[in-house]
C-alpha cells in the first residue's frame, strides 16, 4: 500500500507500520490538543499524560518493581558508557566488565577513564562467535557491579544465561534485545538500552535503574545531566527530554501490550529467528557466524565464505527491495536485523530470495 | 482547517503547519526510500544526505565560515552548561560569565564545578530585567571566554549589542533567538542553541564552534560524548545521533529559506513583536515587565499587577483558544513566546483578544 520495503537495519531499525500510521494521522492536531506532540511544552498536562502512560506502560509490559526508577535519558549508550562509572563506581572500589562484542569492549574501554575496571572474562579470542561461560566468574569481592551487553549488535550473540555476579549488582546493556522477550528485572541493578534498535526513533536511552543505586554525594561533581539523581528527582524532566520519542516509544509499548505483551512477542521472533537459522543451517552457500547455542533473536549474521560474493549477495538484496543488509566490517558478509517490528513475511521472504540466490549460485 | 491553536509556548513550541505537513505526507515511505525518517539508518546514503543538506542549508542560511564545525548533540543546553568548561577552559585559566536570567544563572552555577569561574557582570539586581552595559566589562585577563545568554527566554530580555570581550571568546547561548535575525558568526567562539525553541522538536542542540577551540589533549579524560572532537570528528555520528530532529531542523532551514532567509524572518519578527509591544505601551492594564531597549523579539513577559487577575487573563485566554500564556514562575504574570513559526495572525488575534479583556475589566 505504501511501497515500503523491508528493512533489515540494525538500528535505527524498521518501525510497525500501525504505529507510524498513527503518528502521521495525529501530526497536524493531537487528539485535540490543536498542536503536534513536536509542538508541545513539556511541562503541559497533555504532554505529561504522554510520558506518564509511556512509563506505566513499560512498568506493565517488564513487571518492573516498585523500587526501580525508569529513566529517560539522551545521549545514547554511548554517554551510559560513562555514566554508569561516573556513578555507580566508588572510589577505592572497582567494576567487572565481560567483553562479548564491539560495545561491551566500547563500554569496558570508556570506563577505565573514571576507575578500577577489570575485564572479567572475554570472548574476543575467536572474533567474539560466543558467549564465555559465566557461571562462576572470579567477580571482585569490591565489585560495585559486574557489566554485560546482553545481545551483541554487531556479533549476533546473546546471553542464555545470566552472569552469576555473586551478589554483586548486574547492569545490562539490554539496546539490541530490549522488549523482545520476558525479563526479570529484579535479577539486575541497572538495565537500559538506546531505543532506536527495537522500539523507536533515536535519541533516547531507557534506563531502569534501583532506586538504592542512586547516589546523593555526586551533586557538586559530576555534570548535572550526568547525575541519575537528576533524572530520577525530576521524573526525567530535569530539563525538556526528548519529547518525540517518548511518544513514539509510547506508542510501540501499547502495540506490544494490545499484541500480548513480552511472552507473545517473544513466541513471534523465536518463530522468525528459527526460519532464518534453519535455513542457514541446511545451506551449502551461506553459514552462520555465531556458535548455535548463543545465536541472538536479533541480529542474525552471516556469511558465504567469499568478500566477493558476499558482495553479489548484498548488491542482490538491494536490488530486490531489501535494505541493510550488509554485515559490519568487523564481521564482514550479512547481517539481519530481525528487531520485534520486523514481520514474519519479512524474514520469509528474505530466506526465499537468498535460496533463489543459492540455486543460481552454485 | 485542522483546528489548530495559537501556541505561545516558550519551548517545545510551535512549528511551520507546512513543515508539519510535508513530514506528515512523508511518514510512510520517504520519497521513495521505502522507509520512516525514523527507521533509516544514520548510516545510510539517504539519511546522510538529509544531514548533509541540512548541514549545509544552515550554514547558508547563517553565512557560517568554512572554520566553524555545525555539530548536533543531544543532552539539550543543560550538557552544553557542563561540556563549554569541559572542553574551552585550560587549566589555570578563568572564564567570565554574564549573569542576565535564569539561563545564564544555571550556565554559570554549573561551570563552577569545573574551573574558575568568574561573574563579570549580573542583572538580578533589578530582577533581570535589563542587560547590563557591557561595552567596558573588567574582562579576566586569562579568560579563556566569556559567556553569555544572548536572549533570556524566561526574563524577556535581549542583548542589543555584543560584549566588548576585549579580545577574548565570546560562547553564546542562542537557544531562544536562534535563527530570529541575521547573525555574525564570526563575532562568536561558540553559538549554541538548543532546537526545540525556535526551530523543530527538543532533543538536540546545535553548537557552531570555531575549529581552534577544538582541543586534542582530553581524549583520555573527558567522557567521549562530551568531547567536542568525538562530535566535530565524525560529522555528528560518532554514535547515533537523534536523527529525526535533524530531518525536522533540515526542513525547517529549507522554510526559512523559501521565506527570504533570515533578513526576512527579522522583519516579520520585528512587525509581530511590534504589535504586541505597541499594545503593551499603550494598555492601562497589562504592562511589559522589561525595559523597553532590552525586550526580545521572542518572548514577552507581561503583568496586570495583580496576581489574581493575572490568573483570570491566563485562564481567559486558555479557554479562548491561546495556550501556554503562563509566565514563568520568576516572573509571574503572563509571557507571550513568538518564535518564528508563531503567525502575525496569531498575534494579532492574542492583542484582540487582550484588548477586549481590557476593556471588560476596567
Amino acid at each position: 500500500m505504501y511501497d515500503r520495503i523491508y528493512n533489515f537495519s540494525a538500528g535505527p531499525a524498521t518501525m510497525p507500520e500501525l504505529v507510524l500510521e498513527e503518528i502521521r494521522d495525529e501530526m497536524m492536531n493531537y487528539r485535540g490538543s490543536g498542536m503536534c506532540v513536536m509542538e508541545m511544552s513539556h511541562r503541559s498536562q497533555v504532554f505529561q499524560g504522554i510520558a506518564d502512560q509511556a512509563e506505566q506502560d513499560l512498568r506493565d509490559l517488564m513487571g518492573i518493581p516498585a523500587n526501580y526508577k525508569v529513566l529517560f535519558i539522551q545521549g545514547g549508550a554511548t554517554l551510559q558508557f560513562s555514566m554508569i562509572p561516573m556513578n555507580l563506581l566508588h572510589p577505592g572500589r572497582v567494576a567487572d566488565y565481560i567483553v562479548t562484542g564491539n560495545w561491551s569492549k566500547k563500554a569496558y574501554k570508556e570506563a577505565k577513564k573514571f576507575g578500577d575496571i577489570r575485564l572479567l572474562a572475554s570472548s574476543e579470542d575467536r572474533n567474539f562467535s560466543y558467549i564465555p561461560d559465566v557461571s562462576d566468574l572470579p567477580v571482585s569481592d569490591n565489585a560495585d557491579y559486574v557489566y554485560i551487553c546482553e545481545n551483541e549488535t554487531i556479533h549476533g550473540t546473546t546471553y542464555q544465561t545470566l552472569p552469576n555476579t555473586k551478589g554483586h549488582v548486574l547492569v545490562s546493556d539490554q539496546s539490541s534485545m530490549f522488549l523482545s522477550k520476558p525479563c526479570s528485572v529484579a535479577d539486575y541493578g541497572m538495565i537500559y538500552a538506546g531505543v532506536q534498535k527495537n522500539v523507536g526513533p533515536a535519541g533516547m536511552v531507557i534506563a531502569i535503574l534501583r532506586e538504592d543505586l542512586i547516589r546523593s554525594d555526586l551533586d557538586d561533581t559530576l555534570p548535572i545531566y550526568m547525575n541519575y539523581k537528576t533524572h530520577a528527582d525530576s521524573g526525567s524532566m530535569y530539563n525538556t527530554p526528548n519529547c518525540w520519542c517518548i511518544y513514539v516509544c509510547g506508542k510501540v509499548f501499547q502495540y506490544l501490550k494490545k499484541l500480548g505483551g513480552l511472552a507473545e512477542m517473544h513466541r513471534l521472533n523465536q518463530e522468525k529467528a528459527a526460519i532464518l537459522y534453519e535455513f542457514l543451517d541446511n545451506s551449502k552457500l551461506f553459514h552462520g557466524t555465531v556458535e548455535p547455542q548463543f545465536r541472538s533473536l536479533m541480529n542474525v549474521p552471516f556469511v558465504t565464505g567469499s568478500k566477493e560474493l558476499d558482495a553479489e549477495v548484498i548488491a542482490a538484496t538491494k536490488a530486490a527491495g531489501f535494505d541493510n543488509l550488509k554485515g559490519h566490517k568487523s564481521v564482514g558478509g550479512l547481517r539481519a536485523s530481525i528487531y520485534n517490528a520486523m514481520p514474519k513475511a519479512g524474514v520469509e521472504a528474505l530466506v526465499d530470495f537468498l535460496k533463489k540466490f543459492e540455486l543460481e549460485h552454485r
